[in-house]
């Protein structure tokens, strides 16, 4: 079992990670018998995950409710989350409620959002079953909803008492999915600890057959190494953005292609490569180190070029509309070598372009 | 002028308070040149002030885009927080943009959480319009939303960078919102300072007639009163309760008659009184204390007593959902002398009753 405390002053809390954590009471901290649960899930977990979960914590004489929702992106709306309030309230949950979500990125941020607005704010416990969700969204306290104009563009900072992570979730999980939580894992390589990428390289064959030993320690150092970045920068003014390398590349190609057909580690680890190459033609980074960065990801299954479909013209609009432009200038996330990245400004378009273009698998003519 | 500072570390704000506020670009600091704005205010508010404000930050520079809600507690609602967020992203609104809300208690509210959810987080600023908004709703950062099934269950904790009291807006306030405003005022006397309360037996008629030397001092001193208590207790957790003094038995009269039907501050002062009763009967208030609350409370134009169409058992349903109640243990805000107040549980019910009873006007037979 491996355990890390986040450090925040007095919203601190532990992330717990191993096997089989759902089959045990004690992994449930802090909730306690006599407590309320309103356990939130999506309709493709609750068959897998939510009666046993259930029957867990009632053992424990905690009392819980539950609440199913729709799966997918679409339903990360405000409508959905008032589902939520809706059943809080039927059930006549007081301040002392404790939110728990079971589930992926989405069931976990809009769970959280309901958890930092029902009562002005009630406890929130995660129970993430996605790789994705164990080493992005546990830690960072960033939760919210979607709007028809925007993603995540309603919501708090919002931290959990606790992060629960039981890895035997991974064995349900599809190979896709599991690749797209990859990318995010590669992406805390390269922007911020070289020996952990080496670490990766020899692996990352031990993570794809879900080896225990080695999947806890890899979701432990993502969950570390974000950890401290927030820790220094809870509100996102800095250093946090580094975290973004490869997403502004990567939203384009998920608004152009249509949210769902690109997952979203799919398109960052393509743009991490679109990153490197900007980068390489900047004289900051080098083709060997670009060629490291492709050997990994297909050997996690990921695509290290962009959609054929999308011509590196299009990219540009959907960058221009990302949250770190300042002024109306592009700013990037690029890499200065394997473990270490920076925040750029002033990046000429035809250098970005050119970069792009270099990274389209057989573009149409 | 009348200034104060409401001292929060570094989420303090001040609060300037002086007629004619509005009418200054230099009182809507921290606004500058080159920022931009979303003024949210009401139909009935729009017309009276809402081109007037515009110009004014128009004229400093500031580019402002506004929304226009619907008038009335039952749009205090997640859809028209909604109509906010959409305004916003229609105009490209980032996170260096500034919610304005202009208007009473269901304005600031709604806005003020609309303000805390912003891409999570943007800058809020006040411009209460009502006497009960400047002295209640200015301090205290509870911001939110009603749920169908229950009055501000969704919502944050979420301080204003300013508030900006223009008293001329009190000369288009109706008399019986300036009297519920009072009720408030009157309030803060009881509870906390005995001396404020002679103040007020002295100057009411000054108040009534919009005296702006006179009402500029009574808001500082309701906002410093209340800026007191909740830099010592934020989040609610024991002397804020203190402000509830009669909002228990209020909130009943406001539920069982029909929201809107009674003001807020109607309802609170029938409330008061009632409390008044039953601190009497447990021989910790005396009836001269009473007798001086009523003599206040009628001047101002307020009810001291409940309506005749409620039965004394028709308050206690509605008083056991009061987010007081600890395991279905009724909690009273009650005098312990003309500027002190207790939160007392264990009330016998029908010391309770005895005292609603006292306080019917020609109850039904």
């Amino acid at each position: 079992m491996e355990k890390i405390t986040v450090s925040l002053g007095d919203r601190s809390y532990p992330i717990t990670i191993a096997a089989g954590l759902f089959d045990v009471p004690a992994s449930f901290w802090p909730l306690k018998s006599g407590d309320r649960v309103m356990l939130v899930t999506n309709e493709t977990l609750a068959p897998l995950y939510l009666d046993k979960v259930r029957l867990i914590l009632e053992q424990a004489g905690i009392r819980v409710d539950s609440r199913i929702l729709p799966d997918g992106e679409q339903h990360k709306s405000l409508e959905v989350m008032n589902q939520v309030f809706t059943a809080l309230l039927e059930g006549a949950h007081g301040r002392d409620t404790t939110l728990v979500a079971l589930g992926g990125g989405v069931v976990g941020d809009l769970t959280g959002f309901a958890a930092a607005s029902y009562q002005r704010g009630v406890r929130f416990i995660q129970l993430p079953t996605t790789l994705l969700s164990q080493v992005d969204s546990s830690v960072g306290g960033k939760t919210g909803v979607n709007h028809p104009l925007g993603k995540n563009m309603i919501g708090a900072f919002y931290q959990p008492a606790s992060v629960i992570i039981d890895l035997n979730c991974l064995n349900s999980l599809p190979a896709r999915e599991l690749a797209s939580g990859l990318a995010e894992v590669i992406k805390y390589g390269i922007i911020l600890d070289g020996d952990f990428f080496d670490w990766l390289e020899n692996n990352l064959d031990a993570l794809l057959a879900l080896d225990g030993a080695a999947m806890a320690w890899c979701i432990r150092r993502c969950c570390e190494l974000k950890a401290e970045v927030v820790a220094a920068d809870e509100r996102e003014g800095g250093q946090r953005a580094l975290l973004n390398l490869g997403h502004t590349f990567g939203h384009a190609i998920e608004a152009h292609m249509g949210y769902g057909n690109w997952l979203h580690g799919e398109a960052v680890a393509a743009g991490m490569v679109m990153a490197a190459r900007t980068a390489e033609r900047l004289g900051q980074f080098t083709s060997g180190q670009t060629a490291r960065i492709i050997n990994l990801l297909e050997r996690a299954g990921l695509p290290t070029s962009g959609p054929s479909a999308m011509r590196a013209e299009e990219y540009l609009p959907h960058m221009l509309r990302d949250k770190k432009v300042l002024a109306g200038e592009l700013r990037l996330v690029l890499p200065l070598s394997i473990g270490a990245a920076e925040v750029r400004g002033g990046v000429a378009h035809d250098i970005v372009l050119a970069a792009i273009e270099e990274c389209i698998a057989n573009p149409i003519a």
